[in-house]
């Protein structure tokens, strides 16, 4: 078959490691550069594709056949800059700008910084065609429909707080360009001082949950910590604890989510909101809170409403005894939920991603 | 003019008040009874009214040609069940039933017990029409056309509460007859300590807001006690305090505002939402916050948003300080607000309403 034969002159050629994403290839070292050696089809068209990396020799062609080396330049520049600001990469870790995508944006606008003239007024949805592209796409932040083939999406990773943050950065470029957008220095992290301090004047409590490392791709690692720490934030939501910010981290153990509450105590009832009058549910309603010691219930808005005790007063608690509920990534095991509280947290969790939280930056700021 | 020529007659006969709603009539009592004396015009028919007092010899005359004695008996224990469940009258105090109101829905359905059964399945948004009737109108939780005027909804001050109230009266009637929804007991309010003690289970806090009792109309006060009471739990939704419920009761001196918060201990901080990243008003957003003790502004979901300190803590002081701008009735004078604290409340508030608030109950419940 294609692959065992990909996999026999990649591991000849190379000699290196196999990796997996739609299809395995091989990753190793040619010349003293790393290098992926992937195998794919020889397809007739780009609109022919078995999978998606017979595309990627379309992209290549393609690039070479516009550009000039000053052209190829200008590009590398501009995927120099989005490695500065952090914007580089289609992968769920990044949600950000694959180097086609990089190439296409700069040949698009004629070289980097009229590129990022343009990127600076750019708004979410921003739709770019070299004039073969079709159809529309839904939930994505911006489109650029690929040349080699029109009904494709190359920005379809793009997530909207990256192309924010790309659009930001090419507005602070604009205003005044700097070599930090491209060379960003590290940021020092605050010590535990200071980053009590700093919790003391917001008032806030921070609580973290973590689970045992899935042994899975990176990719599928990273999806899943996104839709992970967004069921994990909704839920908090719901039963009225306020996150003010959420990060996350991975370490080779663990991934940490660590939610910054903007009170862990909260008021002891709220309205619960039950059927409206008109429906036989509402007998039902009204024969469950027939006793409840917190009053009868009420009609308000057209809506039966009860004063009830909140079922949760403490974030961890909730997330304990919801773990199976929550919706987290299917790799994500709730029975491995280690749930640390403030101090613990503060003492276990990596300065970086704190500080991050506590005042973030974006790298060119630092 | 007719105006003069009215109160003239009214005062001969009944020598009594004058009083003014659209316009001037006499209040006296005549054999025995109170009688209301208005004065209106003979127009051709009910669709060329000149005032809408007008309108009434038209349904007069309809019930009229349209009943036989023992419908009118109906049509009465119809209007003295509105009255026990405390849904008769379409002023904005009950926002209910007016009297024309409950004769046509008797009518409509050929009697007493029959309207009830099918009041029980109604919903909102219930339509009933004798077949002239046409239009549509927005807003209102229930549209019955007038008989001697189809473009006219008799039922547009029926507020989506009172039809709810008066939907579940019905179906708790049909499920378990009782003379209390004709003749309710009058309940017995909690005393201090009942109160305190209901408040101690819930964990709340109580704040009033009282403003000197404006000389207007009735009808006019309470229009705009309802705007009041929503302009003012609205502010209080948008800074954070979540007000369990509200009540409010109306003295010879003073109009009172009660709110049941479920906690008056406010978080120090919460996230303020910003502009979307593209609009030139971002930049501007990042200059106001740029050095905010609470940290760096930040991106989550296309968004800019802070951490911020909250204006305010405590609901009193919130609401003196946005006095003039929370859009309360126009004749309530901000600058006559005194604003009493739980203790001051619970002491100085009529305990009945404090009771209703705590443990509401129907008419037919005590």
């Amino acid at each position: 078959t294609m692959e065992a034969l990909g996999i026999e002159v990649g591991m000849a050629i190379l000699n290196g490691q196999k990796s997996f994403t739609e299809h395995p290839y091989i990753s190793g070292m040619f010349k003293g550069m790393e290098v992926d050696m992937v195998p794919c089809f020889a397809v007739s068209s780009a609109e022919k594709i078995k999978s998606s990396v017979d595309r990627t020799p379309y992209h290549a062609r393609y690039i070479l056949n516009n550009t000039d080396p000053a052209m190829r330049d200008e590009m590398r520049l501009m995927k120099k800059f989005m490695k500065g600001i952090g914007t580089y990469g289609a992968e769920p870790h990044v949600r950000g700008f694959s180097g086609y995508l990089c190439e296409i944006i700069t040949l698009y606008y004629g070289g980097f910084l009229n590129a990022l003239k343009a990127v600076a007024e750019w708004k979410e949805g921003v739709k770019l065609n070299f004039g073969n592209g079709e159809g529309n796409f839904s939930r994505v932040a911006m489109i650029f429909y690929d040349p080699v083939d029109g009904r494709r999406n190359v920005a379809s990773a793009v997530h909207v707080d990256t192309l924010s943050r790309f659009i930001t950065a090419a507005r602070r470029y604009m205003e005044s360009p700097d070599r930090r957008f491209f060379f960003p220095n590290k940021r020092e992290p605050f010590d535990e001082k200071g980053i009590r301090a700093r919790l003391d004047i917001r008032g806030s409590t921070l609580i973290s949950v973590s689970f045992r490392r899935p042994n899975v791709l990176d990719d599928i690692l990273h999806s899943q910590i996104w839709k992970t720490e967004s069921a994990i934030e909704k839920r908090l939501h719901y039963y009225g604890f306020d996150p003010l910010r959420s990060v996350h981290s991975v370490t080779e153990r663990e991934v940490i989510f660590v939610f910054e509450l903007a009170t862990n105590q909260l008021s002891e009832t709220y309205v619960h909101e039950g059927p409206v009058p008109w429906v036989n549910n509402a007998d039902n309603f009204l024969k469950v809170w027939e006793n409840n010691p917190y009053g009868a219930p009420f009609i308000l808005e057209g809506r039966w409403r009860v004063v009830r005790k909140r079922p949760f007063r403490d974030a961890g608690n909730m997330i304990l005894k919801e773990a199976t509920q929550l919706g987290v990534g299917k790799d994500m095991n709730p029975n491995s939920i280690i749930i640390r509280d403030h101090d613990e947290t503060i003492e276990h969790v990596d300065k970086a991603i704190l500080t991050e939280m506590l005042d973030p930056r974006y790298p060119w700021e630092n």
